[in-house]
């Protein structure tokens, strides 16, 4: 399915003509391998879904955003928009879904943008890449994103939303000091913070009972989890 | 609790003494304020915090992060770190903990650093800001970021931890064609895509059977979620 080479490489003069939010693409492109990391071939189609939505939108309005994806769409739109996972304008859904909505946090009305995969099949070798119905060094990166860069909007499709959930700030709720290890967390967690409650993804010495007057040594639970703590001893 | 004013203002002098990962504070703070909007508190102290899980680490590794609430600490890690949410090198706990570790993705051993109440005590006005004891009007944002960076690493702990849950890709799994929307969606989630199933975020005309025939009005299911939908037709 996928055709090896295939297009032409993509001319120096076609990039800057190129605009992403009114930047040209080749600086996206120079910014996504700075913050992402690479030209990931999701982030740069995410530019052009981001880009889309945005110009769907009324001029200077600065939107909000959800994305249905963790993988390379926020950081198209932490790029190309104010919205940041730390600043809270960004949500992000863990669903593995290529698609993205901009919309105004006063109206709730947006547009959501996805990649159309009747429109993807078009371009062979894009849908291969999405699809995984190839191996991955069957196709460079320069050529995918060749491909990818005269797809543009060709892949894709936008259609007007109206936002039901997730919008909004996330209500912080009471704050209350754990017993176990004495950090701040959320009341609503229950009597302990959710890693003392056995969530937690460490282990370590750092773990001791404040509030409480427990060290973690004293806490049976903690010292359960604990039990095969890591050989360093806290600084 | 809180003082008024207290602290005279940063002299401008001591600001570019300051580095956080090797760069001066300033131009942190000039980031934070492209990236995040502005010059949010919680992400100063991320600074501060991401700084010094960085210089405990060996000099060079380039660092995994999980973050332990969505507020503020991601964009810290995001400016500072290689580590971003798009790329996965970065992970997010919606906890509300103000905490994070950096580690090594090899041997999974890293640095945890917490806001310890137990020194934060010991600056009342970063006490009182952070556990909201006090209107965010009683104290202006330039006297608590100054009460903020002289107290730098003072309110914070830092204890070695090994990894234990979260590190690693996530695996994708097998890659469906949802029957109700046609878009790709990974095929644990069941017979439809999580949108479809009822746990969508918006209505419009954008949802359409593109694997089964049907169209969104003829899914009853889609038809029931999507009864008040949105008035403007698909562009």
């Amino acid at each position: 399915m996928v055709r090896n080479s295939a297009a032409p490489a993509l001319e120096a003069d076609l990039l800057p003509a190129i605009t992403l939010c009114g930047r040209p693409l080749d600086r996206y492109l120079r910014a996504l391998e700075e913050f992402h990391g690479w030209r990931a071939p999701g982030a740069v189609i995410g530019g052009f879904m981001v880009d889309w939505a945005q110009a769907s939108l009324p001029p200077g309005l600065e939107a909000d955003a959800i994305v249905e994806t963790c993988h390379c769409l926020p950081d198209a739109v932490q790029l190309l928009t104010p919205c940041t996972f730390g600043n809270g304008w960004l949500k992000v859904l863990d669903w593995d879904k290529f698609a993205l909505s901009l919309y105004d946090k006063k109206t709730l009305e947006g547009f959501r943008v996805w990649l159309d995969l009747t429109k993807a099949r078009a371009f062979p070798e894009i849908y291969a890449w999405y699809m995984r119905l190839a191996p991955k060094k069957a196709l460079p990166l320069e050529v995918l994103l060749d491909h990818i860069i005269r797809a543009g909007r060709g892949i894709l499709s936008l259609a007007p939303v109206k936002i039901t959930a997730l919008h909004g700030k996330k209500e912080k709720g009471a704050t209350a000091i754990c017993p176990h290890c004495g950090e701040a967390y959320p009341l609503r967690q229950g009597a302990t913070c959710l890693s003392c409650q056995g969530q937690g993804y460490w282990q370590g010495p750092g773990i001791r009972g404040q509030g409480s007057g427990l060290s973690w040594l004293e806490s049976p639970a903690v010292y359960e989890k604990n039990r095969n703590v890591w050989s360093q001893a806290e600084g």
